[in-house]
């Protein structure tokens, strides 16, 4: 189950990631939660239609925003009105007797693709997810890094610049807020307005550019964004050293929707990883994850694949 | 034993961390690796003396630079002439009929601290060295992170400027390059070149500007002083916050020469961390580490104590 803003999404998985059945639907985001819990039992009752109980392992649940994987509670859900500390997994499990697990998006999307998509076999791996912000999850020797009230793996907010623009967590120098979707799109509108010359002036006049927009450019020749890509896959090296230094995994996958222009990116990526890695670490594959826009349904359902350890 | 460039030590420890005896020796670091391991073996032999070797659990050796815990292999000993893939491990099981673990000095440091030191008793724990360079060592729940090669936990090298000064890994914006001891005595003599009065003068009329004399000089209420130690506990809260974000840990140590000041650090250390890190990761203990000069030597003898899982 992917418990987002807009969407709920279920999918029934088998062991080796087959996806046997989904649905989805229109999040009643302004009902508060037992309006969303109610729609979510239904989903999980659809996507289970003719199965018995018994074959069923249990229910992984991905959630934005901050919450307690140990104690299975949402804290605090953006874009949810009346989530505040909604014990979510004691909830679910009541009500359809069945195991939950809970856990955020960037960790369930990084477990999916370590389960079975660009991961598959590693034993130190990281997931990182370049949309709106920037997330990830960490897997290290074989187990989901967790820390400290399973807070670890903010990759989007390890400071990679003194000064600079200022993030969404409101402190400034933060990767998300020079290298995630919001970024590159800032950073689009800032020059279309210093008066660089670009295809992407149409675009802009009539609504705000979007990475989509970018790569199409760019795939067109347009100097303006194949600039801004050179500058993102710039960014998102820097930040990518930083993590092969601290980790040094044995592969790390990009997935969100400004991984989507990796063919554009990978070049600048790697350029950065030659020159600022020290050097037994520069080869580590930096891959395209696979999963594409399923990664977060996906990945909830693989919490019950994951052996949690001492969680 | 703690393999360094000038000095080899020696403990025998028990289970609580007691020193029951040590012993040390300049280097012989132009005579190649035989000369050297005999000097271990000797050094080994002395701190066993009188004890049954039936009583003796093994050896642990911290090594400098970048070296193969897995195949106990250093792959090569800045200071140490003619070290080079030497498999330290196996001559030294060969030669004392003990088994032999080995690590690098940040990896021991941080387990010393961790079974015996500020650590203690934590599930997440990163121990951070500032000295000549910043090094260090990360428990991640209950274990050593190692990562591919055994070569995680490069703090130093996480990169916190898009520029600035160059690292001694020959790349620019490394937390090292601006944090460490070296970073802070060159800023130092910039400062003094540049004309700031202070009381440092005197002292760099002779001799090379150390942390030590601008804690003496900080001390007396000296203006430049102040102000660089303010500059650097700045620099190493920037580092810590995404320390923070990334591994979520229930405490940090801070070891090493630059520590030492500690007291003039830490307001600036915590003040970045205010102002920095997300709120749910603010009140983790930033502390001095306990075991001082000898965490590298009883940090190497702790490898014993240590589970290394599937290392």
């Amino acid at each position: 189950m992917d418990l987002g803003g807009t969407r709920l999404r279920a999918v029934r998985i088998d062991h080796e990631g087959h996806v046997l059945q989904h649905r989805s639907v229109a999040t009643a985001a302004t009902a508060g939660p037992e309006a969303v819990i109610s729609q979510i039992v239904a989903l999980v009752e659809q996507v289970m239609d003719g199965v018995s109980r018994a074959d069923i392992e249990g229910i992984g649940v991905g959630s934005p925003g901050p919450l307690d994987p140990f104690k299975g509670v949402v804290l605090r859900a953006p874009n949810l009105h009346g989530w505040v500390d909604v014990p979510l997994r004691a909830m679910l499990q009541e009500r359809t007797g069945l195991p939950v697990l809970l856990n955020n998006d960037g960790n369930v999307a990084a477990l999916g693709e370590w389960h079975l998509g660009s991961g598959r076999g590693c034993r130190d791996f990281i997931y990182v997810g370049v949309g709106t912000g920037i997330g990830g999850g960490i897997i290290v020797s074989g187990r989901l890094l967790l820390g400290r009230k399973g807070m670890a793996g903010e990759v989007g907010h390890m400071k990679v610049q003194l000064d600079g623009p200022v993030c969404s967590c409101g402190k400034a120098g933060c990767w998300e807020a020079l290298a995630s979707g919001v970024a590159l799109a800032r950073f689009a509108q800032e020059a279309l307005r210093a008066g660089r010359p670009s295809s992407l002036h149409d675009r802009a006049a009539t609504q705000p550019v979007t990475a989509g927009d970018i790569f199409a450019a760019a795939a067109e020749g347009d100097a303006l964004a194949l600039d801004l890509l050179q500058q993102e896959g710039t960014y998102l090296g820097r930040g990518l050293v930083s993590l092969l230094h601290l980790f040094s995994p044995d592969r790390i996958a990009l997935g969100g929707g400004v991984a989507q222009g990796m063919a554009w990116l990978e070049p600048h990526i790697r350029s950065v990883i030659e020159t600022q890695a020290m050097p037994p670490f520069r080869d580590v594959p930096v891959e395209y994850a696979h999963l594409g826009d399923r990664v977060g349904v996906i990945g909830a359902a693989t919490l019950l694949l994951t052996p949690m350890g001492d969680q």
